[in-house]
């Protein structure tokens, strides 16, 4: 389809330069993007779509909105081991929000991720009708890196990085409203708009993990799909599970169970054999970036959950959407 | 972002086995799809966004939204000279539609232009929402090999696929329910919902054009995109506009504005020198693929018009879009 009048000039104007254009050889303006990869690796593809009062609350802002739907994108990207490298855009709009100043902030805050992660837009649709956006994501990988969900083995450690239950406690500042101090909620709110996706590490894990995922849904839930994947149970010490001092402030019992179950933390959370454990440590030391260790995986019987916390069964997760209405 | 346990359940359901998996090293069922390219080609990457009500009646079938969402993007291919490969889909879907003959119908829909194209569907997301189908398309194109709508020269011939108007007068009756006969009812009923996207003659014509688009917008409309990427201006001859013969029963003023400013047909419009248009006409021939010559490109002076029809300036197409409400 080729872009109208109407749409094409919404995409020339707040779209066309937002971005680095590293190895596009046309990028907006023609049917389609041509893009020139260097050598032969393997390509990653993901996407991801943000309904307004479903995914977001309707009094978002568009900065917002763009850095939101281009984060949980590139969250694919490192859950892979993906280098980001392209993305396509479509963004449906009602008419009374297509003004310039929306589209003015909306670009800006998706420009402001583009440029923070070096990801090139390449193309679009703009449509009119109820808002929502979505973002199709293309990365590199060199032949057989990605880091997939399945190649998990019994005895190897469950990681996850920086800190669990921070998506769940800003969904619940964002839906209640509840006072957490200014500070806090300034976090809480970053969080939840700008995640940030964990691409470096998704790269380093290439030479360490041997199966990865993001935590979108929750701990439980994500893990468990490592443990489909790769036939495995998971056992998890909730002692070693890392939380934000900030969530101090909630009922530990409340905080265990955004932890756990809480979604939007976009995290990532993988599997390391025993024998690299040390290298690894090292390596995310001198990258600085916080992993824990927090649990084992050990062989599948029938009859048994895939998850284990503390010895017991995981709670059952209630995953599905966020709801903003 | 992972997908949520209903939106992996609906996509394993429904998506998963839909189509050939040639070269998806990891498709549907991970954080995004892995992607296997042979040799090192460009990439030609599109996306285009249907919404309930702008781009299709609401009482269309579900099977007749998914053939019309993957056409269309199909039709960017085509316009590319790429060899379609890969593609996501993101559909927002209300509720109330969710149900399992509504995505059985749109996902057998999905399977039959898939299969028709040999396109592997390799992720997406699913999401509650007011209805919208996003798809993004990946292809690829030997190295410099792409059409752009930038390559055109004075002297050369402006060609067209297919017959035109046909996209209008199928929105016509859409819309007006006006009774063309139920022969010709069908055949704009399928044109609309499974235009035919120009796949073959994309990829020949990489051998002879120097210049490509699709007609979504209109002839004007793209033609004119061409020339203001060429820098060129256009001189059509109307008698030259191949048209349907089923259009014979509208009166010819309205049937030539259809063929000139209507959009929908999906037809290319493409360029071709002088020194090659022996040669294309029995390629096109021997591939039983019917194209017109509908004028030429000559240099553009300042303040003329970019395509002039039988001497005069083109009126202003109105683009934009289709509103079935």
């Amino acid at each position: 389809m080729t872009q109208s009048r109407d749409e094409f000039a919404i995409i020339q104007r707040y779209f066309c330069d937002l971005t680095g254009q590293d190895g596009v050889v046309a990028g907006i303006g023609d049917d389609a993007a041509v893009l020139a990869i260097d050598a032969v690796p393997q390509l990653v593809m993901a996407c991801d779509t943000l309904v307004a009062s479903t995914h977001f609350p309707q009094r978002a802002s568009p900065a917002q909105i763009a850095t939101r739907a281009l984060c949980v994108n590139l969250s694919d990207m490192a859950a892979m081991g993906a280098k980001p490298k392209w993305f396509t855009l479509a963004l449906t709009l009602p008419p009374e929000l297509a003004s310039q100043s929306w589209l003015q902030d909306f670009s800006r805050g998706l420009a402001q991720i583009a440029d923070r992660y070096n990801v090139a837009l390449v193309g679009g649709d703009t449509t009119a009708g109820p808002l929502s956006v979505t973002v199709t994501l293309l990365g590199e990988v060199p032949n057989g890196a990605s880091l997939l969900r399945s190649g998990a083995a019994p005895g190897e450690h469950i990681y996850v990085s920086g800190t669990l239950g921070d998506g769940a406690a800003a969904l619940d500042y964002l839906i209640t409203g509840s006072d957490t101090g200014a500070e806090v909620n300034q976090r809480l709110e970053e969080h939840f708009y700008c995640p940030q996706p964990q691409i470096e590490l998704g790269l380093g894990l290439r030479d360490f993990a041997t199966a990865c995922i993001d935590i979108s849904d929750g701990l439980v839930a994500d893990l468990g799909h490592i443990c489909e994947a790769s036939q495995l149970r998971a056992q998890i010490n909730t002692e070693k599970l890392p939380i934000h001092p900030d969530l101090g402030q909630f009922p530990d019992s409340q905080v265990l169970q955004w932890a756990l179950t809480g979604g939007d933390d976009y995290q990532l959370c993988f599997t390391i054999p025993e024998n690299c454990t040390d290298d690894f440590a090292k390596w995310a030391q001198s990258m600085r970036i916080p992993v824990s260790a927090i649990g084992k995986l050990v062989a599948l019987d029938a009859h048994q959950p895939v998850v284990e916390i503390d010895g017991r069964p995981a709670p059952v997760d209630k995953g599905g959407y966020n709801h903003f209405r």
